[in-house]
């Protein structure tokens, strides 16, 4: 892990009064648990402390303990120097935060960015960073062993919660043996595993089952190119939209390089996910539609209705693997 | 855990020739990550040692490291007394290793008796057992560090597999802080993640993504009781019989008390699983029928047909749940 200056920090943080945690817009569980696992840290050192974010996280993400102490606005009369902290937690730069960049910068604080995104700006005053880490949340435990802060049941299941989503339950490459050493400790701190594996694989609403159950049934396999679809009218007559996870459903597969995921957005736009295995890249392919992401994810929003995106998006695959 | 006597057993083990590692019928990845890992373990003390099962294990699993070694019947010329080992890993009684029992009892051998279920029937001479271990491979690694017996790449892959695979990647209420303690020491030692990740969760035949489409249209709910049935038919379209985990999904969604898959199995008869939640028991519902298991999942075999049984068993789950 590289921190800036570990004794710095020290001296800026005994300096400081007041620590505000933050996360990137749309923030998931390792931004959430991240923010709000710190903030309670930091109460251990008698520091007023807030997590603030731009806008409303999801309501499946409620259960997170100390949720409800999540602001919306920064509290008012916060004194305007570097005795005021600002925290952000895996959010690779400043815009990604989500507030008008005149609030921060009025406010003028003394900016602490921790992350383990590679794509990190490294930005602000000091930096707590480790792209090795499988989650920000990994990271902010490291921060508080070096800092002498202790775990406790909230604060180890926030922590465990961010490690258990960004590892896709501890499933992708970025899982390594310091994953489980910090999983250990939060387990034998008191994280609640059964309530969070509950929140998070054991409450999908029955209407997503309906949902899955018409996108199922377009599957289609063209030499190693699999896709599925959800139209709009699948999602009216099920009353569900979200289609997370349905694109990884082909990924589980044998044989299929490049999976793909079309939703239709409206009669004349089309969002789509990618994911690849083997030498497949589909952050080449999303970018010919002018959407990016990863090698082996990625997602684009084109300008055409569902069937034309498909036809156009399946050539492009066929173009890339050589298939034509 | 609870070793007999570590004492009696490092004299033992000092004093055999020959170790042979064995599990049950139908062997898992716990049993077989546990025998071929204790096997190759028991090397370092160059000791003579082999697997033997009593039946072909699934060609699921020939990626497991030193599969290719396993046996189907005892090595000839075996000496015929107390220094032969019969080490078994994973099995809760001698019947379960599906062997002639003859066979054995000519051996005479020292059975060491390796396991973590609660229905463990405490046999052979000595035990090595913890029934709060996620996994008898956690287990076999405790016995290996009080032994002094070192990890290396294959052997912790063979034990991160049992792992992996007992506590349903990290997911059941038997993870516990011991189970990532164990996760972390195989990591460290080579465990190969990302291809025990990709064999066990990313190969799926094709073949089976077109089942769960055809079993997926199935689809009821009833109140809390949903269900999905496969018939002989769908299994011939799509040349696919394997039906493993498709209860599984319905335990992911919420409102669901109690899981059902029915599988016809011929014009006669029906397999059928279950599983609950909250305080259903259907251990006592798969009872009726002459089946069984535990009070969260259990499984029966009945003479009806699909349909028939449907009717019966959804019936016998209303009583349950004070429906009717």
């Amino acid at each position: 892990m590289n921190i800036t200056n570990i004794t710095k920090m020290k001296a800026i943080i005994d300096d400081a009064d007041i620590f505000i945690f933050t996360s990137h817009i749309d923030p998931d569980c390792d931004g959430l648990g991240g923010s709000l696992g710190l903030m309670l840290a930091f109460r251990q050192l008698g520091k007023k402390t807030y997590t603030v974010l731009c806008d409303k996280f999801s309501s499946k993400y409620s259960w997170l303990p100390h949720s409800d102490e999540i602001l919306y606005d920064f509290p008012k009369d916060l004194p305007k120097d570097k005795k005021t902290v600002l925290f952000t937690v895996d959010a690779p730069n400043i815009p990604r935060l989500g507030f008008d960049e005149s609030i921060i910068n009025e406010l003028n604080p003394t900016i602490i960015n921790l992350d383990h995104h590679t794509s990190n700006a490294r930005f602000g005053d000091l930096m707590v960073f480790d792209e090795k880490a499988a989650s920000s949340t990994e990271v902010a435990y490291r921060l508080m062993q070096q800092l002498d802060l202790k775990l406790d049941t909230s604060i180890s299941t926030l922590l465990y919660t961010g490690l258990i989503t960004d590892t896709g339950r501890f499933r992708f490459s970025n899982t390594r043996s310091e994953s489980f050493e910090c999983a250990q400790h939060f387990l034998r701190s008191g994280a609640k595993h059964n309530l969070i594996i509950k929140k998070l694989f054991e409450e999908k609403p029955f209407e997503k089952l309906l949902l899955e159950q018409k996108v199922l049934s377009t599957l289609q396999n063209d030499n190693g190119i699999a896709w599925l679809k959800c139209t709009k009218k699948m999602m009216e007559e099920t009353n569900c939209s979200d289609t997370e996870e349905f694109v990884n459903k082909l990924t589980e597969v044998s044989g299929i390089e490049i999976s793909l995921f079309f939703k239709e957005a409206s009669e004349s736009s089309t969002k789509i996910s990618l994911r690849a295995r083997g030498n497949a890249d589909v952050n080449q392919i999303a970018s010919v539609f002018g959407g990016g992401g990863h090698a082996k994810a990625a997602g684009a929003k084109i300008d055409l209705c569902l069937d034309e995106a498909i036809k156009k998006v399946v050539n492009e695959c066929k173009k890339s693997l050589g298939h034509n």
